[in-house]
């Protein structure tokens, strides 16, 4: 860090946070069988240093209820504002517990749902100012810590019948067993991803196939798509894509949660000869023993349990991990608190045998979590086989530096922080309902004026 | 209901929310080892028909946070505002569904924290306007409906594989053997109920030993006490209590999340030669897993595991009770999706033979719960053995049909509704922060004025 980084220039001067919405609910991109109508969207928070360097952060959203989660990061606001930045990352674990167990505002959580999104919105802001602050990109600034200070990064509360801070420190040092080698490949190669974007719910078949033959020259080899509506139209959807990719190619399927226990596991039995890898939210997001009755009885099928995107908090994961009712762990860059609350996931992860095959797509995850998985193919895990990040091809151009994917692969960031930027004209246009792109829409009558409906 | 009520008399014009606010901090009532300075607060919602009649509802909050519960139902009002009232109550789950799986706002929870309380003042607040349209309290509402009605106002979505609508229409019809039986003997004696108010862990030991002693004469039985915080001040808190009380009484501790699973069975095993009852919410709410491990621990001592009050929605309850976990179910009437939400976990606790001890104390959940552990003795289990309700005297004053305790027992309601109406005066004092105590408070420099630290 620079020498002329005084105290009081890392000081936090400014927390802002905007509602930004995109209108993605006009092509169907993003549906699924519970979110029929997603305009992806986010909540965007720029935190601002007294030397006037800014970190920006954001959690990701569907829409209405972005400005649910701006109010509570508001809320928040007077936590943040005032702290020595370089006096957080000492103990980063202590403040991200002065975040989410404040003593009056935790009872409208406690550690989940809105309180959960807004502590991402502002630790995700906080790292990527990091990573300016040391000029590195996250991936990187987290691969070259010292197993001290990563630990010291992380609430242990809840996790030490499962990880302790003690296995913690073990797991890390091992990991950094053969790191230089791995980072060099890393940077050469990129980490693989699967493709999402072929097989949104409300998409056509033709559509579907069309996609598919595109991702496949593109050089992906692994495909997901959504059921859960239909079960016929399941059939002829993978009937369709099987055509396509064949049958050497991995295929993963997604219910967004439309099932009960008993009916996931008939319905995938009848999905079965379509060799999907996994099925991916079967039932409630919130129910460990469900998943782990469904992952039992669709084992002998060899099909997986894959869930985590709505997975709350890292008390659930554990659960999930304990108890092997998933086999594969979809962490979110925004769902649980940010990336102090995705490091333990992965160490419990790690220790259990349990795939990470991170969430992604929504406005900014694919940006943020590809740092993630990489900080653990380079520093804990040591490896990438059979563990995607999930790509879906939207909304990057909004970006000042958008993920690279290159043959089926991210390419390893390069600029320093978390690349959680969005650009000046991405947000004059689609800040919402002011930007001029939603004026615009209202003026068409595509989309009503909340602003007109309200008392 | 009156034949005067038109389809557009019955149609709901308004729906207002408020931040109502009391400054209990200020003598450490309510305070917890999780909760060292509470503002017992509510997100306050009031739903409007044509014809005039009002329905009233809330949702508790410690303070801080409350804008953001606010916000909430602000977001939800249009799912509220235009529709006809009885034809809500025709199918209310599927209402109360549109409410919790809106296609872009779940993402937000789903189905949990701020999302799930601002149903909750929402739904509180149509169980009052319905009880006031048939003019019976909703004990009786309740325990007046056929079955088929009352498992229409339930969304069995994910309990299937523990409890179906069938086996709930078959619960119910056993329930009501009896019934006027239960009703008038309810109506002379009330429901029995334990006191809190002794042991909030702020209090000195003076201040619990008197008050132990008034409660004792004022007829209970029953006292629960916060731990958690030095085991040393734990131990001389239940001795204390215990010479006051004596040995015949009963007696339940509360730990308020604040320790590890092992933590939990070491500092327990301490504490058990004072023969508490139950330990209260060892630890995380959402671990299902941890609570059934100190649970398998503590029953050889005779020591039961409650909790609830924290328990996010009925997934999580499902696996609690499914589990053993928990031996006392703590429902809360307004931290899942209001009363809808908790008939379901009334059923699966029956059925699994797990005793319901509501939680209480905060701001109108004593005058809200009442009702359902009354249905419940009434219409569903049958019996109070061993299920005491949580009874804290603290700002009962505010309603304008405040709870009647005589002789350590809830007295059955008689006004129509669900006693959730505030006075006006104590709403106009309340409001924060623009209400004339806040105002007064701000001015004396007692409290900080939030708008004045506002950029």
């Amino acid at each position: 860090m620079s020498k002329s980084m005084t105290s009081e220039n890392l000081k936090i001067v400014s927390l802002d946070v905007k509602d930004v919405r995109f209108p993605t609910s006009l092509q169907a991109d993003g549906s699924d069988a519970m979110h029929t109508d997603p305009d992806y969207s986010c909540a965007y928070v720029t935190v601002g240093l007294q030397s006037g360097l800014q970190g920006f952060g954001l959690t990701f959203t569907c829409g209405r209820g972005t400005e649910v989660v701006v109010a509570c990061v508001e809320s928040m606001k007077n936590l943040v504002i005032g702290q020595v930045v370089t006096d957080i990352y000492k103990e980063f674990g202590v403040f991200w517990r002065s975040l989410t167990s404040e003593s009056q505002l935790r009872w409208i959580g406690p550690e989940k749902g809105v309180t959960a999104l807004a502590t991402a919105a502002i630790v995700n802001a906080l790292w990527d100012l990091w990573g300016k602050l040391v000029k590195k990109p996250v991936w990187q600034l987290l691969a070259d810590m010292e197993p001290e200070q990563l630990v010291s990064c992380i609430d242990f509360r809840y996790l030490t019948n499962v990880v302790t801070k003690e296995e913690a420190l073990e797991m890390l040092r091992k990991g950094r067993e053969g790191r230089e080698e791995r980072m060099n490949k890393l940077l050469e190669k990129g980490y693989p991803c699967y493709t999402t974007q072929a097989g949104w719910l409300g998409y056509s078949n033709e559509k579907i196939q069309h996609l598919a033959q595109k991702y496949m020259d593109a050089g992906f080899t692994a495909f997901k798509v959504k059921v859960g509506k239909n079960l016929k139209d399941d059939v002829k959807r993978l009937e369709y894509i099987r055509n396509v990719i064949g049958w050497d190619k991995t295929l993963m399927v997604d219910a967004n949660q439309v099932w009960e226990v008993q009916e996931a596991i008939d319905w995938m039995k009848v999905l079965a000869p379509y060799k999907p890898l996994w099925i991916e939210e079967p039932t409630s997001p919130d129910d460990v023993l469900g998943h782990r009755e469904i992952a039992k009885a669709l084992k002998p099928l060899g099909i997986g349990v894959a869930s985590g995107e709505m997975c709350c908090n890292r008390v659930l994961f554990k659960q999930f991990l304990q108890t092997d009712a998933i086999q594969y762990c979809q962490i979110d860059s925004a769902r649980v608190g940010g990336v102090n609350e995705i490091l333990p996931v992965y160490l419990m992860a790690h220790k259990l045998g349990v795939k990470v095959c991170p969430h992604a797509g929504g406005v900014g995850l694919c940006e943020m979590v590809q740092h993630l998985q990489m900080w653990d193919y380079v520093a804990l895990s040591g490896t990438s086989e059979g563990k995607w990040v999930e790509y879906v091809d939207q909304q990057h151009e909004h970006f000042v530096h958008p993920t690279v994917i290159e043959n089926a692969h991210y390419m390893a960031p390069r600029a320093p922080g978390y690349n959680t930027e969005m650009k000046k004209e991405s947000l004059e246009g689609h800040v919402y309902p002011n930007g001029k792109e939603w004026e615009s829409m209202f003026a068409k009558g595509i989309f009503s004026d909340p602003r007109k409906s309200k008392k």
